[in-house]
């Protein structure tokens, strides 16, 4: 079993979809990766930083879900930040109302002596600068990197971005994203030449299209579960990206066999993530609800075919 | 092995895309679905209508794929149907062009006496009321009713367009149709509520990323193959319709064990359709290829995970 460690925002999120809104509520892409590689019962610990006003319960909770918080550095004096988005009625495109990034203006992350050993890296979404920073504080190359990143670090920190992606082993960007990164309308054409920029396996996130991983021309599918209802989307792709480091650290095995076990324990959680707001579904998950889930997935996508 | 009968536009098309563009061309829905059918092997035949200027050697190539064409009504006098249609960038979305029913515009289907006793029925796109004449022709109830239909006739024709569903097995439809048909958002929903309206196997075909195949309570996924060109997306659904009842067909065996893999058969041939412009690459395909493609449908999708 491998050590995980995951960089990434720990913040408060405004949310309002076609069926409610919520008040200020704790969000942010590494509680989201942290909440769902916990499933899986490992040593993970949690590089970001919040202001004085984020809550001691919330820290307690991660802890519970043995989530180390030593790296979430606290400014007494600061404002968590904050994010505030609306969900059109079809749930796949968001307006952002507010984005208020306070402390994570001026992050400058330290990775604790104890996990400078880490054997899986996680760089959830931020500025490529901060993820570089954490690469170059770990010593030892650990055993994977997995980098996600956004559009809007395309559009701002172009270069730093693929200086970063250089120096990773499996990018998780959306279907999009892939399409801009690369230039390439075909996602298969997309991921060859993202593979030429550094990493070896490309994660292509399709939301409720599912998710494609892509290596050495080699291609594995996971579809999203269809679901009755999709009740709000934030943080699915970080609980997807989480599922898929989360079960490649329990198994401490990374060839491309278990990454595609790892992409479909990654549809499996966020599809529970999408069902209540915020982290609330996975807060509260038992590992039977994951269990029969994985039954629906093996229901779902496998058949019999004999090959002549 | 069951013998089938097909219902369905034999036509001219005129395609445009990104790609280079074509003068008029052999098209139709029952000429892709007789096509793809024909790839297993069965007895087919077509019920259709085209004019004096729709050439012999097409019949003639139909026919060497052992489809029988004597349910082709040929009016001397009249034209054939055409349309004519350009692809967008993406062509995942098209103008149409110029669409002149002609001969088609007050077709009566007759069923040939050799097709009465038919053991699946293929109800490609068309007027709901030339659907139904069908239907009302065979006497004996076939083994399988698979129906194809579109949002215009929901615009245009719903009364009539309800009446068929009743009395139909497998709806094959897009995923907006679906939701127009069902008025619900959710693919889950909208297959429940159109399994009420008759048919107890619903397939919700999403282009490239993929089809679902609902029943009773069970679903079933199969993906589009990732392709690094898509050339001409025109027939691909009917092809998937195709090699989805054809496959049935050969195998006499409607469990849903075995629409999975039709489902897979169906999603394979439309896999080759897309790759050269119109009918060209399904009149020129081995079973090695067809083989080879299985293969990579298997690796697409296939995993081992052990459930607890």
């Amino acid at each position: 079993m491998g050590k995980l460690l995951i960089v990434g925002t720990v913040a408060f999120d405004a949310i309002e979809t076609p069926f409610g809104k919520t008040d200020k509520i704790l969000g942010g892409a590494a509680t989201y990766i942290g909440l769902s590689a916990s499933q899986f019962g490992i040593d993970s610990g949690i590089i970001s930083v919040v202001g004085g006003d984020f809550p001691q319960e919330y820290l307690n909770m991660l802890n519970s879900k043995h989530i180390d918080t030593s790296g979430i550095e606290i400014k007494p004096e600061g404002k968590t930040f904050f994010w505030s988005g609306k969900y059109h009625n079809d749930l796949n495109t968001r307006d952002t109302l507010i984005t208020d990034l306070n402390v994570l203006a001026d992050f400058n992350p330290v990775v604790p002596d104890k996990f400078t050993d880490c054997d899986f890296l996680m760089l959830g979404n931020l500025h490529p600068s901060v993820q570089m920073s954490v690469i170059k504080q770990i010593p030892k190359r650990p055993k994977l990197v997995v980098l996600d990143t956004m559009n809007f670090w395309m559009d701002n920190t172009l270069e730093e971005l693929l200086e970063v992606i250089k120096k990773i082993d499996v990018i998780t960007i959306n279907d999009e994203e892939a399409r801009q990164l690369s230039g390439e309308y075909s996602l298969v054409k997309a991921a060859e030449k993202i593979h030429r920029m550094g990493p070896k396996y490309v994660v292509i996130k399709k939301g409720e299209h599912g998710a494609l991983l892509f290596h050495d021309g080699n291609v594995f599918f996971a579809p999203a579960l269809p679901l009755e209802e999709v009740f709000d989307p934030t943080g699915a792709g970080d609980t997807f990206a989480g599922g898929f480091v989360g079960y490649l650290a329990s198994t401490y095995d990374i060839s491309f066999e278990n990454m595609k076990r790892a992409i479909i324990f990654g549809s499996n959680l966020a599809s529970f993530c999408v069902e209540k707001f915020g982290t609330e579904r996975m807060e509260n998950l038992s590992q039977r609800e994951i269990q029969n889930r994985l039954k629906q997935f093996k229901e779902l996508t496998q058949f019999e075919i004999e090959l002549n």
